[in-house]
């Protein structure tokens, strides 16, 4: 194991950070791996950027919307809630609508809600919230290398993902970037970031050419990241986008044929996740021996959607026609036992 | 990689929750990997036994203690600094006199102060916070595995590690023992705790029979840490412990031949981390060709030791004589060279 501070090492993080700014496509600003999962790096881009009495929007309509209220809250700031039902977007013009009035410091959006299977429109919301003067975060735990996000192009100040989704690499560690804009409203705070661990001018410096210590940085998780990082690079991001819908497409297809409804309307699915209702009396038997007696895992109904849906992950590695067929095979096969 | 809720994994993390407590010789109480470095582990332990306007006495010898001062502020909590110069201990007297006459809601320690090479007593300083009242948090991020860490019989509440020490694991992970009395201020609490993602309360839900869903455990770095715990539970505590004093006093020996002097009296030398004054007149040009030369990295001075002192580490598989032998050499080669 080399060290955190190691030249060899500082090369690879040097490349991380690289591609992870061609990753978020932020020209201008910082990316890095906050040193712990996608909840961390929601939670960096939360306290980094509200203080206490600051209103922040957010558009609920899942789980993690849930959390960033509840992280908002923690904050000492006031979560402002835009709800849809679970499996449903937010309506674009009722966003814009809210942060009109509103006028909030920040507004958080989850681009693609992994509870529901929903990928919600960001643009007109984003835009809206910069011309009130707000700052927009982003939720790209479940998005980032599936398909498209654009950080410069879409108006975001802040974002945060999760290497274990379409990245394919370990769980552990969240890349985050921050714009300008964000990083000049984490300058100008009046009270220092709440937690120390996530505190983002602190890090930054590390990330930063100074290579100031922080933390000791989790070595070996960024080197499997820049080992993923480099999949995704060698691949091109377009391919990789396409590659993930037509796994989608066709694990849709097959499904149906089961008796399977998407939760989704079709222009909102996202081909990563694919949050399906299941054609069984008992769906928690079938998941089980899906794993027991295939090696399939598939993802439990979170919050409401508990014991109603099945998650479907297409991500990175597994989103290819021969992992949908396995699937397929698997439940033809179950099917036909039970 | 199998999923953080796959029955396979959760063998594992039943095992190693198990071991933790083992290692930790916390009888009754939580042990688990928080899913962040030592730094994460530290502002776990006070964010979670912390409100605003808590006094905390901090015990501060080096930069470890510095940065517990740093997270109880940010938690809106006092800190009430007994220091010591860096090198030093703090007498155990007056830590228990300023204990009685504070009378603090929190004490903090740090057992092996990596900035310095000390090792602190810790009972008495304990003894006297329980008598008042207070619950003693604990550093062990440098100690644990390879001396003794007893989290009971030394009236400790909380303690935090990391496991790229002793444990010789990868870094990301902080192993963490909240003891009964802590979850019991935890439970007690008036106010959330501010972070979410270190919020013992959501994270034990995990840890406990329930396995409720908080955040992805990193995975592949508990499969490593469950690694790293059998290969202590193989060995034994006190021949592991044997075996770092052993390689401390062969180091530390063959050092002062060669000119170099120990920064810490020798009661209260860490075994595992030497902090030592080089006899040389460009100290980091003698590291850097230790590195580049000889493939062997010693720790740069920090703080206002930066420049002064070297912090020669034998961690875990690196406290054996062959790794102190080989230094020696590399250092006896550099000095004829030089």
């Amino acid at each position: 194991m080399v060290g955190h501070l190691d030249p060899a090492f500082l090369a690879v993080l040097d490349r991380v950070q690289e591609r992870l700014a061609e990753l978020f496509r932020i020209g201008d600003g910082l990316a890095l791996p906050v040193s712990g999962t996608g909840s961390a790096g929601m939670e960096a881009c939360l306290v980094n950027l509200l203080e206490r009495g600051d209103r922040a929007l957010v558009a609920v309509q899942g789980v993690f919307g849930e959390r960033i209220c509840a992280i908002v809250e923690r904050a000492g700031a006031q979560p402002l809630r835009v709800e849809a039902e679970m499996g449903q977007i937010i309506e674009p013009e009722r966003l814009v609508a809210a942060i009109e009035r509103e006028r909030p410091a920040l507004v958080a959006l989850v681009h693609a809600e992994t509870s529901t299977g929903v990928a919600q429109p960001v643009l007109e919301a984003a835009r809206a919230t910069r011309a009130v003067g707000g700052l927009v975060v982003l939720d790209c735990v479940t998005s980032l290398s599936g398909m498209d996000v654009r950080f410069d192009d879409w108006c975001i100040d802040a974002a945060y993902s999760g290497t274990q989704k379409c990245l394919s690499a370990p769980p552990g560690l969240s890349p985050l970037a921050f714009g300008q804009r964000a990083l000049e409203r984490l300058a100008r705070r009046k009270s220092p970031v709440q937690s120390w661990y996530l505190d983002l001018g602190l890090i930054g410096r590390y990330f930063g050419s100074d290579r100031v210590y922080h933390h000791t940085a989790p070595v070996s998780m960024i080197y499997a990241l820049d080992a993923a990082l480099d999949a995704v690079q060698r691949e091109g991001l377009e391919p990789r986008f396409a590659r993930h819908r037509q796994a989608h497409e066709a694990l849709i297809a097959g499904l149906q044929e089961l008796g399977f409804e998407p939760l989704v309307a079709a222009p909102y699915r996202l081909p990563m996740l694919n949050a399906v209702l299941p054609p069984y009396r008992d769906e928690a038997l079938v998941r089980g021996r899906l794993l027991a007696e295939h090696g399939i895992e598939v993802g439990a109904g979170l919050g409401k959607l508990a014991g109603r849906v099945w998650r479907i992950g297409l991500m990175g590695e597994n989103a290819r026609l021969a992992v949908v067929e396995r699937l397929l095979e698997a439940l033809r096969a179950l099917g036909r036992g039970a």
